[in-house]
């Protein structure tokens, strides 16, 4: 069921995330393609590579900001938009967030991952949990005499 | 105000991960870094890469997940405990759940970062939100006849 009636060109780019990710599986990798569309171009296309790599952060979603970025020499990527097999994990969402990846679309759902152990539900269930009740507590420690890190920065600007 | 009495090794890896964002701001990059240890040791030491790489998920935490993983040769990293000068993005945070990342200390908060444009309270903010509710739409679109995917890759495990 999806959200909104689909665009062609919306199933179109779809269709070669979900290929990225069937030839990526097919290679022995994970079952995860994405691709980063600005103004109906392809800037990036990646499947999950952290069994080829080694590098756990390997997801096909920041693989195509990492892309996208350099091939457009733009730490931003406001008016970009990203179409993943799979629904994005956290880490993928906050990295569009942060650099202004302007919507997301998936297919795949975690729902539909869980059975396999490719839904990252988990993750998000708790991240919505406050710091301090996470599996991963965050906690603050400020060596005495520490202060202006920041200030220091600006001041360079 | 620190949530908890700090052991002098704690200290002592928070002080290296604040030479590191010092260090690199005073390079002209952006005044974060961070230290990835298990077991007392230092594994893997970075600061923020952005200015230098043009690559927008080049954050320190992010950067010793990669490196130590490389490091070990795991994607797990059950057991570490990362160090960072700045409050972790929630990319980095979930990429630290994502990985089995054990525990995180931070210097600098969000707060701390506000006046200077270096806190990421907005992004938590947007992922706290529903999803339909959050400024960067994620939604499912499955293409008709599309299934199986996740199927076919646990078949061949």
């Amino acid at each position: 069921m999806n959200d909104r009636p689909a665009e062609p060109r919306h199933l179109e780019f779809m269709r070669e995330a979900l290929a990225l990710a069937r030839a990526n599986a097919a290679a022995g990798g994970r079952p995860f393609g994405a691709v980063l569309v600005r103004d109906g171009e392809v800037i990036a296309r990646a499947a999950n590579r952290i069994l080829e790599t080694g590098d756990p952060t390997a997801h096909a979603e920041l693989l195509t900001i990492r892309e996208a970025a350099l091939a457009l020499g733009l730490t931003r990527l406001d008016g970009c938009t990203i179409y993943a097999s799979g629904h994005p994990c956290p880490m993928c969402l906050a990295a569009m967030h942060l650099c202004g990846v302007e919507a997301a679309y998936y297919a795949y759902s975690n729902e539909d991952g869980d059975a396999f152990g490719l839904s990252t539900a988990a993750v998000y269930a708790q991240m919505a949990l406050p710091p301090a009740q996470q599996r991963l507590p965050l906690r603050r420690l400020l060596p005495d005499g520490e202060a202006g890190l920041y200030a220091d920065w600006a001041r360079r600007g």
